[in-house]
């Protein structure tokens, strides 16, 4: 039987990256794509429980059947693998993201956040992201990369309980350097709101800032970015900082 | 000066477990509350963009001020620490939420991605969540513990870039049989949505889900909580696996 790949992303069913995705995943086996029915970027491993979910057969053709559902990324993921996909899905995937999930970004991203969804249910899972906002960005340049990436994955498999976060530069073909596996550059978002005033006087605030990420090491995302590499960071689902817990057991336990 | 402490949850302004949070914190300084308007529960590390923020001045009395905001727990820290701060906080508290967020729970938590924003703009943080779901549930029982750890971090800080994950069992005070500082329990939510029928005959699904942690070792939170200890988590926002980065330099490089 051919593998199963299910797809999701942030930007909604209808974005640009999304089906350069589905284009390329559908080579490699059944896809089952289910996403946001519009825009649900910044919403990280948020989950609906205040309502119900829709879902919507967008389209269905050999091989490939795409569904829109009003939850996020990560209800995306619960809902397709519990009903959608007619058998557990060899490998998930999430993007193309319409920007950059490098770094800090990680933590706000929906995409991201249902690549760790699925890894914690226990599937292999990759996100892909690239470096450019613009719903027309061009996602054909690193097309040999994402079919290398998912192809080995499919057959070597991934780490337990680890997924992939890719980032791909906004460069040319032929200007990508190659593949560096990094960790997570340290940054910060500055800056982060815009006060601004309404007609009636009444103040409001627009979410903004200034991305701050001074000195990358070179073992870092966000310097294989800036030098013309594709980055993977290897992610897992569990926070806890292990190298932390002997020293508070002195600080805190009574 | 007294020290500043900026108090956020994902239960909303409302909340009695916010209430019970912000009097035991008055004790040890200045206090401004900045906390969603409604429940904002399994927003996880989600941000507002699509919309700007709104702030209502709710309360002020001697060293408090508490300020009701219509985006995420995250958004309310980095809005508050920017504009509605006398000063930087020199600790961000998030909770006392209502309901567990041990274990994978911190992945879906509100309350829990208030405390990583926090640690991420620099400040130490910490996340305290009862295992009582009910709106008035009894947060009597840890204040003795809660007022421990509050002083201990104030007194003696928290090492760069960590946060703490602290639950309290369901318990009476004097069965509460002290701290323990341990990792995160691996588990999953299982059977995730219930599919219904509308009175028009079609389908929506609810989200549900049974908790899935079969034998937690001693060492992990859901071990702690289950034999009547307060868990206190060390995490971190930094969601790179640093053991796989070698082995999958050898399986991706190209």
């Amino acid at each position: 039987m051919k593998p199963l790949i299910l797809i999701t992303n942030d930007d909604g069913v209808t974005a640009k990256g999304l089906r350069a995705l589905d284009e390329i995943a559908i080579e490699f086996g059944d896809v089952v794509v289910m996403a946001p029915v519009s825009n649900a970027s910044g919403t990280s491993h948020s989950i609906t429980s205040a309502r119900p979910l829709r879902v919507r057969h967008v389209k269905h053709t050999e091989g490939l059947d795409v569904y829109a559902c009003d939850g996020t990324p990560v209800d995306c993921v619960k809902l397709a693998v519990e009903y959608f996909c007619p058998r557990p899905p060899d490998l998930v995937l999430s993007g193309i993201n319409h920007g950059s999930n490098s770094s800090i970004n990680v933590l706000y991203s929906g995409t991201m956040g249902a690549v760790i969804e699925a890894t914690a249910l226990g599937f292999n899972a990759i996100g892909f992201s690239l470096l450019h906002h613009s719903p027309d960005a061009d996602f054909s340049q690193a097309t040999h990369y994402i079919r290398h990436i998912i192809a080995t994955t499919l057959q070597k498999g991934l780490p337990s309980d680890i997924s992939l976060n890719v980032n791909i530069p906004r460069l040319p073909a032929d200007q990508i350097k190659g593949i560096r596996v990094c960790h997570e550059a340290r940054a910060k978002w500055l800056d982060s709101f815009e006060r601004r005033t309404d007609p009636q006087g009444q103040p409001y605030w627009w979410l903004t800032g200034k991305f701050q990420c001074p000195d990358p090491p070179q073992s870092s995302d966000e310097w294989a970015l800036a030098n013309g590499y594709i980055s993977i960071v290897p992610i897992h689902p569990d926070f806890t900082h292990y190298p932390s817990i002997e020293t508070l057991k002195k600080t805190f336990t009574t």
